[in-house]
C-alpha cells in the first residue's frame, strides 16, 4: 500500500488552479490563491508551468491606484481543440471545443434501434468527426485529444466495455476500433463518470469535498466524490447506484437482477409505474424516452391524474434511493442531474423534498443539501471534453489527480501512426521527457 | 477546499510505519521500508521520532554473516496503558491494554433492559474502570487515554450522540459526563468505526486500499475504507448500510423507516424471518440476542427445517445487501465481521457465496473478494484501544490520518483537573509544544 507522494499533492494543487481558472474565466494569481488556499509561491509556479505549456495565457493587467499592475490569466483557446463524443443508446454526438472549453461545433447522428458492434460505432464516430472538422477548416491540425463516452460499464484501464446490456456487450475490447477511427489520443469513460467530472470541475465540486452527483436518464447512476476526488474503484464501476436493490423481489431490471433503483426511477421504470397506475394510458405507446417524459410532464400539468400519480410514486422511489446514499455515505451534498431533470425536475424535487427527511437518519439528514439542477443535457459532452483535457495535460507532464488512467493501447496498432489532427507545441516533448 | 499538505503525507506515512510494527510485532527498518514502500530515510526519521517519544523501542539486533548488525523495533509496552470501553445495549465492558496492544485485564457489567441516561452510563464506566485498575495496581499512573464506543450515531467532533434508538437518545451531549467519570483524555466513537479501524490496522487494511468491513450484530453497518482511509463523513455517520432500504414497504425498522437492511439481517431481523417461517417456533421466546443466534445455529445443525429456512433467507438478504455495496462502491474486498459470524459465519458464507454473483454486476463481481471472519467478539475493544492510541499520538504531536477528530471539550470542566492516571513522559510536552 503506497502513501501519497508530494507529486500527488502537486497534481491536486494543479487541478485546483485549473478548476479556478476555468470556473472564473479570468483571474489573477492572488484570486487563485484566495480561492484554493494555496500559497502565492505555489500558485506562481503552477501558473507559470501552465503558461509555459500554452494551456493558460496572460489575459491582461489590472491596475489599482498606487499599486503595481497585476496580470490576469485565462485558459488559452488558441492552444488547441478537443473532441467530446457522447455515444448513447439512440445517438452519437460529437462536440468540438477549444481549450477554453468553448463549444465550436456539433455533429449528431441518430442510431437505429437494435444492437451495435464497436466497429459500427467507431465508424460512425469517425464519420461524424470528419464531417464536423470539414465544417471547421480553421481548426485543422489543432485537435489535441478526444474523450469518448460509451454506455455501460467501461473500464478505461483495460480498454474494455465490461457490460452494456442494451447492446448485449460483454467484455468488448474498444481501443483498437476507436483508435483506428480517431487518430488523436483517446480517453474513454461512461456517461456517469463524465457527468460527475463536469460536476466536480464546474458544479458542486467548487463548494463541497464530499458529495454525490445523481444522474437520472434512461439509465441512472451516482457519481461519488469523496475528499475532492471521483471514486472510480478498481474496475471504474463505482457509482452503480442504479443497480442496487430498492424493492426486494421487485421488477425485472435490464441488468438481470430484480428490484433495482433503475427499474423504478429510470425512464422504463417510470413507464412501468404509469402502467401500474393505468394499464391503458395512451402515453405508454410513446417509445422515445425524451418524448415520453416530456409528454408525461405535460399531461401532469394538464391535470392527468394517472400521470400525477406515476410521478408522485417516482418521487417516492427517488427519495428512498437518495436516502440510501445519504445514510450510507453521509455526504455534504447531493446534486441531481441528467436530462430528466429538465422536464421533471420541479415535480420530482418537490416530492423528494417532502419525503427525504423520512428516508434519512437524523444525523446525515440535518447536514446534507439536495439540489436539482436543470441540466441542459450537454453535461456528458462537457465532462468528456474535460477528461480529454486531463488526458492532454497528463501527456505533457501536467496531470490532475482526477484523471482516469490512460487506456491500455490496442495490441495491434492497426491504422498506423496517428495522423495529422494534433499540433505539436514547443514545450510539449521536452516537458514530457523531463518528468 | 484545501489540498493535501506534506504534513498529511507525513501523517499517513507514520500510520503505515506504526501499522507495520503492530502487525508484525518485531521489525527492522528495512522490513518496514519493504512493506510500506517508504524510503529508508523516511522510515529512519519516523522510527526515530516514535522511539524518542517512547512509543517504539529497540527490541534487539539481527546479525548476518559479514554484515553490520541491524536493530529491530517493537511497540513499547512500558510506555503506558490504554483503556477501551465498549458500551453496548446490554453491557459495558472495559479492557486495559498496554501500548503494544496486549490485553492486561477486563471488567464487564451487564446492563438492565430499558433506557439509560448518559450520566448512568458514565457512572458505570467510571466504576468499572476503578474496579479494573484496583485489580492492576502495577499500572497506576500509566493510563494515557481511553477510547469509548457508544451505540448509535456518535459525532466525535460535537461530542454528541445524535441518535441512539434503543435508549431514545437524540442529540445527547456526552463529553461532560464522560470526562467527569474518566479522568484521562477520552476519544468517543461508535462500534462500527471501532471495528473498521481494527480491520484497517490489523485485517484487510494490510492487503487492500478500497474495502468494506460489514459488521453483523444486533445492529449492522458497513465501515467503508477508500484509498486507505476510513470514510467518516462530516457527521461521522458514513456506513449506515443497516439503514438503507432493501425491501420497499418492508418491515418496520427501529430507526423509524421501513425495509432497512438491519430489519432483515440484524438479530431482530433474523428473528422476524424465523417468525415468518414458523410463527410458533420455540426459539422465538429466547430474548437474549447471542443465546438466540447460538441456539438457532444449533437447531439448524440438528436438522430443524424452519431454522434452516430462516438462515437461508437471511443469507439471501445479506447477499443482496452486500451486492448493493459492491455495485455502488466497486471495492476490492468485503470483510464480514461481528459476533454473528462466530456462530453463523459458515452457513451465511455458503449462502452468500451461492447468491452473490446474481446480486453483483459482472464487472465489480469479477474483482471483489468476500471473506467472513470468525470474529472473537472483541474487535470493538481492540479498535477503541487503537483510537485511544491515535488520540495519544496526536496529543504528543505524532498524528495518524485516520484519527477521528478530538471531541469538543465539555463546556463545564466539572470534576476539575484530570487526576493522576496518566504519566508524563520526558518528550511529551516539548514535542507537543514544538509542533
Amino acid at each position: 500500500m503506497a502513501a501519497k507522494t508530494s507529486k500527488d499533492i502537486r497534481n491536486e494543487s494543479r487541478f485546483m488552479v485549473l478548476r479556478t481558472v476555468y470556473a472564473r474565466h479570468t483571474v489573477t494569481r492572488a484570486q487563485i490563491s484566495t480561492e484554493t488556499g494555496l500559497s502565492a509561491a505555489t500558485v506562481t509556479t503552477l501558473v507559470g508551468e501552465l503558461v509555459e505549456e500554452g494551456v493558460l495565457r496572460e489575459a491582461g493587467q489590472i491596475s489599482s491606484q498606487g499599486g503595481r499592475p497585476t496580470a490576469t490569466f485565462q485558459a488559452n483557446p488558441r492552444r488547441g481543440t478537443l473532441l467530446a463524443v457522447d455515444v448513447a443508446e439512440t445517438y452519437v454526438r460529437v462536440d468540438l471545443f477549444d481549450l477554453s472549453l468553448a463549444r465550436l461545433g456539433q455533429e449528431r447522428v441518430e442510431l437505429a434501434l437494435g444492437t451495435q458492434s464497436i466497429e459500427s460505432i467507431a465508424e460512425l464516430i469517425g464519420d461524424a468527426i470528419g464531417t464536423l472538422l470539414e465544417r471547421h477548416p480553421e481548426v485543422e491540425g489543432t485537435v489535441l485529444g478526444a474523450g469518448i463516452s460509451l454506455p455501460g460499464q467501461v473500464d478505461p484501464v483495460r480498454g474494455v466495455d465490461v457490460f452494456a446490456p442494451n447492446w448485449g456487450w460483454h467484455e468488448v475490447p474498444l481501443m483498437e476500433a476507436l483508435e483506428r477511427a480517431v487518430p488523436v489520443p483517446v480517453r474513454i469513460d461512461n456517461p456517469l463518470m463524465a457527468l460527475a467530472t463536469g460536476e466536480l470541475w464546474f458544479g458542486a465540486g467548487r463548494r463541497f469535498r464530499h458529495f454525490v452527483a445523481v444522474n437520472l436518464g434512461t439509465g441512472v447512476g451516482a457519481g461519488i466524490i469523496l475528499d475532492g476526488q471521483l471514486l472510480r474503484g478498481p474496475g471504474n464501476s463505482a457509482g452503480e447506484w442504479g443497480h442496487t436493490t430498492l424493492v426486494w423481489n421487485g421488477r425485472a431490471c435490464r441488468c438481470g437482477r430484480t428490484g433495482c433503483v433503475e427499474a423504478y426511477v429510470g425512464v422504463e421504470g417510470i413507464r412501468a409505474t404509469l402502467a401500474e397506475v393505468d394499464a391503458d394510458h395512451e402515453l405508454l405507446a410513446v417509445r422515445h424516452h425524451r418524448d415520453f417524459i416530456e409528454r408525461l410532464m405535460r399531461a401532469e400539468v394538464a391535470g392527468d391524474a394517472p400521470a400525477r400519480e406515476a410521478l408522485s410514486r417516482t418521487g417516492d422511489y427517488l427519495a428512498a434511493g437518495i436516502g440510501n446514499l445519504v445514510n450510507l455515505l453521509n455526504p455534504e451534498h447531493v446534486s441531481v442531474l441528467g436530462w430528466i431533470t429538465r422536464f421533471a425536475g420541479y415535480d420530482l424535487h418537490d416530492r423528494v423534498r417532502a419525503r427525504i427527511a423520512e428516508e434519512c437518519l437524523p444525523g446525515p439528514s440535518s447536514t446534507v443539501s439536495i439540489e436539482f439542477t436543470e441540466a441542459d443535457g450537454e453535461g456528458v459532452s462537457l465532462g468528456m471534453a474535460v477528461l480529454a483535457l486531463e488526458g492532454f495535460l497528463e501527456q505533457v507532464g501536467l496531470p490532475s489527480p482526477s484523471s482516469p488512467p490512460a487506456p491500455a493501447a490496442a495490441e495491434d496498432p492497426g491504422a498506423g501512426p496517428r495522423a495529422g489532427w494534433a499540433v505539436p507545441h514547443r514545450g510539449t516533448s521536452s516537458r514530457a521527457a523531463r518528468r
